[in-house]
């Protein structure tokens, strides 16, 4: 069985049942979430070992939230408690043309209070097949950035594989430090990176606009990168998608077929599930495209998934990826 | 006012509300449900009068069905208690790629332990104007299959017409007997039998690929039968659906209209409220063209409705076989 | 700030949950409603002053009704107190080719029992920018249709400009007076109309079949007037629709964009949002066409919204305005 | 099997959940009540026959309130629909030292507009046993006091038994009569009364302050009457009371043992859960101190059930009336 | 009408529905609640005009708690948005021998960040009869304790009567002052405060070690004040208490009435329904016994009331108040 | 840190949210338990490793119960899927005079089809520091019964201490062996037995009228036994009991404090809630009456918690243990 590691802020979600607005409900439904956990938890639902790594305040909302990963089987056995907040987000789910809508209060956490020496990386991956990490745990804190750093680099030593989804997001990254000062070494112990040419523009100072040149200039400026990927998403409204995604394995193009997805049930960690799909088809099948194929079926089943974290099974992935789209009832 | 009798079990459904799946719930509804009954309710919410003859176990949850049969109205004098369990289902429901997923528990069942001579059926189909019955009983034990050719023969005797749905579920069929062994006797005694090429070449062994010619050939076979009639369904994901019915009468084939259904909110029971629709025409209209669009709009609108049953009523169904499927409001 | 009043009555609105049918749910939503006072929230959420007028019973029910509308921030000072009930909606949701259905139970209301001169109009409609009613208030009783005479009345010689939705409900006007017998006095006070060619025959005798044609022989009719304006739309099914507007500025015609809804979340209110919408429109903006845009997006939002008021907000109408339907996640 | 026929109003209840307030509330759950009703249903759930005989309106809500009759096994072949609301009432749970709290809202409803020719008593009191009616009917309309009073006239000329509940609303009698003018003629057919020196002083002038002599001159105004009972309760809060009842057989006084009850979940219809229990009790069992023991058991038993009738079991009732109140898990 | 103003933090607060526990329940009912807004929303529950003087940040959850102020009639005008977190809560409920629980969620809140010059409390005071505050606000930080001082002293400049809850928190005061250094200066400028020996102990050094001879030291120490009170509790269980409260107006020492309460529903906010009701009497009543029985009434009342504030109308205080705890049903 | 190993059945536990009945209810909440998990999860809440050793069925239903035993952080590795149903019970919570009732649906299930060999006790154990069985496995199957002897055997091999809790329950036992045949041996290898007197006469024909003498004549029965104990339970009503516990350490005997609990959230394993204390307490204190007092504390706290499991915190427990039963708000 392979074995996976994550580290990143875990959160608590706060949602309104059904489609009520913030302003008028009475009540929010609760889930837990943060993309690095989101992966580890789809990839222990798909019967892998997944370890998360991270650090909640020691009282019943940070205990809710690893009672909240080991129910799913996660490995919490590295989670550090500590001073700080569990960090909350507030989540009003949208429909055909109304958008869904996140409150982010997730400020001065017990995450982004971690020390950039809280973690023996060296236990923590021994005997691990991979590691994931985001571009949401650089942007929290020096101590996170610094943190995921070592973690990276000891990957690296022990020759486990690393996979990086750079996201950006624009509202964080305010204790001092730009991305572009930040993201550049944490990419260079990739095996794999997630983003387009717009993103690798922003981050790399890369020009060239097309994601397949764009993904090759990201190889030579990063010569560890072995598989650049993204999805390609057509957003025709809150309740109705189109999804694809493309991977370049070294020089060699691969591209999914495209799923139409009507209604959207929760669109949240959709981009989680991808990777976590990507993720468990390549550490278990030897064909790049039926990685690819796995991933972006598992993330097209996710948007019909209540919470943030992809809970179908690999049984249910594989019979989109053969096809079979009807929905038909299983007894 | 035409009666209706409708034979069969009747199990506690356990669904996790809206799209939750069984391992993130933590609260089931409750509904009730089983293919005949199913045709029973729908028929009594129609205004007909339905008796359903069915074995509970004596205890609060057999109660419980009870109570959930009369209060659509259906007679539940004939139903018998007696030791062994209520059989219950877990129903899980999908959306667009997902499917919807079935979690059977009916082992030894009160109903499956039926006794051959448990029902005193002369009495019980006194007055009818039609019996029901599925292919789900015969499967379930010899007492119950003998118990159901006892009173296909009562009904035979008394003149009432007999309709059977020889539906084939694999997983069940678990006593000894083969369907090919059971389900021919039962087919002799029908009027209307709901199936197509594909199941009545395994059922039957009639060989004739096309649906019409396997209708032709099932009525050589069993020269009691006038009807025969299916539905086509369109599976376009688990939340889209296109449906349409044919019906044989005797030679002359009839073709309904086709219906496209966005969004499903509950597919189970379709069939039987498709079933209890086409009876209820054939029962009511002269022109069975008619009685087989009164079925397929009944179907249609049941794909709305929650529950195993079709609770829509006769002006509903009406509404769409007029044309009319703008859903506008009714004031 | 712009101050619009309103004046007309206010239903509890009881509703199953989800798409449960009457005869099945053991549980009831609360919301309140009425189309002037939908106009009213809409345009308190927008930001504007907005107060209703209208008249509760005296118990916990009336209360929570005054409740309702102070959260929005509607001004409720001139809400008066008496004898009668709080009329009622039962609102049952349907979808696809089901009809949602409303049984109405508003008979003998405190708001029926309105006396002609129980509102001091003078000191209520001091101040402000726009009155608006519906055909609602006059069909209920003689001192509800008297009470409004007076308002516009009263607005016109303040010089308020005053908008009228002259809908008519044929299972009102109980009273004894026909609608012909009492619309054209309120509408003669009028600067904005909704309504089109069929129901301008019916209530002012204008025998023009095309909307235009029609719209400038009301103009002719009723020379205050200066908009007439409608929206169209095309119902798909229960839920799905597609919706466009139309404005006819003195001679000048504008067309909106037209918008595909689906999922129709809650249909009840949508017009009212396209009314309120206008309202915001005209008061805001210079151009009509853009007033009528954000009227048309209002509407396309409310269809998303769960209760009777459109509680979206400006920035969320404007994104449609700009033609963003994507629903692309606000962050 | 012993058959009972009831004869009064059935309104929607429309509760909070649990201890919420009607102005903080956002969802009503929904039951059935009406005083008669309550008796039917229970009878019917200790496994009698009972019927109830009533008016509704022939829309949704009046099939609801159908349904949930026949849930229960009450026969409700009698029933007719005509115009007119469905009553309602609103209820608020109290606690401690907050008294629950009803707004009622049944105006003009389908069952005031009774006629008092609208059944046919002869047909429906055939093989009755018993028939029960309470002071509440009288109060409504003319034409229920008239259709009650020729009920208790047919069923004193069948020889079927008759007990009447003559309480006393102050806000009901609207129609023009005084009680003293209708209840004294309804009361002439009783073999049972249940009420007070209180009650009896204020409707038949019975001067007695004490309950025994006021029994027995009630029994000297109406010969027929041979029961007289009523039940004590100590009110020590809204969560909190003590329960005994009293009963004159004749000359002859029975008292009850007397019951402590904490928590109360549900006040609502404990008198008819009494009224019922007697009923049974004198139905079945030879001794007036065992049928008055019976009627206080379950009427103890009536505060711990959500709704207004008493949904427990004979088995249930007579746990307690053997003098087990422990309430020690049933496995 | 009376007019009171208070000042203070509003929290969203979260609580898992009934009895469950933090890391069992998958959804957590919204209050929102504040000591002061508490004391605001039950006088304008009373029937007084309450106005709130808070600072929220700019987002649906902020807007969210005025509407929830607004929907009780609060005024609202004076509060600011800005910067800053929505305060907020987890609340536990306990039962019998379980204690209620609460995890603070406050930091950096929009509250917090408070400049004293902030507000025009010259505006906002004038024509108020009454200024309420507690020890929570200028435990937060430095600009709020600066902006209470203001409130108070322009109060004071103005003839406002002010009344104060020295309550005091050992887990705030973080932002580097001590109470002792803060709280006598607050309460130089008040009329009546709250508190016991204890308390004034620890605050103003007072050794008497009896409430009456505190109080009397208090008067001496700021001789503005001119009633001194607090309550009794009893505390049997977290379900059982008792509660009663006495009152010095200057030398002159009233007790009230003892209240056994059982079940409680809610404990939090019922010392400032003790304060609310109190205020509400002294500025009612001309007898300090009389005003000192409605404010414990009105605390008791409390108890039975879900969310922080009290929501009991003043003829049902009055109700306890002339004795009548028994929670008879009011029809 | 100790490490506590249990063996049994565990089932979903179906019960209608609040005082609901079985026969109104349209939902049921979710819960797992079973007497031996019960003991497992509170151990593990408590912060002791605790392994749960049983067998499910390989389908969404088994995998749930696997995630709550999961989310508690009970070790799941041992545990086997298998042929066999999930065993359900159902529950209905009853108040005052009214019982809770069970309704036992647990036939055939996966636990029962246990094979004698089917578990590796030798790994299993390794390390433990604590074995717990109880009297409801042996009671299911003869292939449950011999693998627990097995397991006891080989705990005694390895000096794991044993506690046994032989509750009889009459309905089970239905393979064909009486538990006189059975319990003996299994008894054998206990440290700790849990029981009393008159279940002592029916298992172990013990003679001994009274607890003290009944728990020597064990000890000499069965040589290794050191500790006998008990609860002690006075049911004064469904939502009202009084508990103690006794027990023998050797010939030293016990008496525990009395608490008096009302009102009962959940009666259902509160015993299994005393026996997790005990073995807590045993393990971590020197003081067999320290142990004792949190073994009934710990009960205690249960019997406020909903579902089987007893998630009371240590420093909960002790709360009580020292004597605070008072409520008082945690802040």
């Amino acid at each position: 069985m392979k074995k996976i590691v994550t580290f990143g802020e875990v959160m608590m979600r706060l949602s309104p049942p059904g489609f009520e607005r913030f302003t008028q409900t009475t009540t929010l439904d609760i889930a837990f979430g943060g993309t690095e956990a989101n992966v580890a938890v789809s990839l222990a639902h798909f019967g892998y070992e997944a370890a998360h790594v991270t650090r909640f305040p020691d009282h019943p909302l940070g205990h809710s939230a690893v009672s909240y990963l080991r129910q799913f089987g996660v490995d919490t056995r590295h989670i550090r408690y500590g001073d700080g907040r569990l960090g909350l987000y507030f989540l009003e789910t949208g429909a055909a043309s109304r958008a869904s809508q996140i409150v982010y209060d997730r400020i001065d956490s017990a995450f982004m209070r971690i020390q950039a020496d809280e973690f023996d990386w060296e236990t923590i991956l021994q005997g691990a097949d991979w590691f994931h990490w985001t571009g949401i745990t650089p942007a929290l804190s020096q101590g996170a950035a610094d943190c995921l750093l070592t973690a990276i680099q000891t990957a690296n030593r022990l020759g486990v594989p690393v996979s990086g989804d750079p996201v950006y997001r624009s509202n964080l990254w305010q204790y001092g430090k730009r991305p572009q000062e930040v993201i550049p070494a944490l990419t260079e112990g990739c095996t794999l990176v997630l983003g387009n040419a717009g993103l690798f523009a922003h981050l790399y100072d890369i020009q060239e606009k097309d994601n397949e040149a764009a993904a090759q200039a990201l190889r030579h400026q990063f010569p560890k990168v072995r598989y650049v990927t993204d999805t390609n998403r057509e957003q025709l409204s809150a309740s109705h998608n189109r999804l694809s995604a493309w991977l370049y394995d070294k020089e060699r193009a691969y591209q999914s077929r495209t799923y139409d997805i009507q209604p959207i049930v929760d669109r949240i960690g959709t981009g989680d599930a991808y990777m976590a799909g990507l993720i468990y088809g390549l550490l278990t099948y030897a064909d790049p495209q039926q990685a690819l194929e796995f991933g972006v079926a598992a993330s097209v089943l996710k948007h019909t998934i209540l919470g943030d974290a992809n809970i179908a099974s690999v049984s249910e992935v594989n019979t989109l990826v053969q096809g079979d789209t009807s929905g038909k009832l299983k007894r």
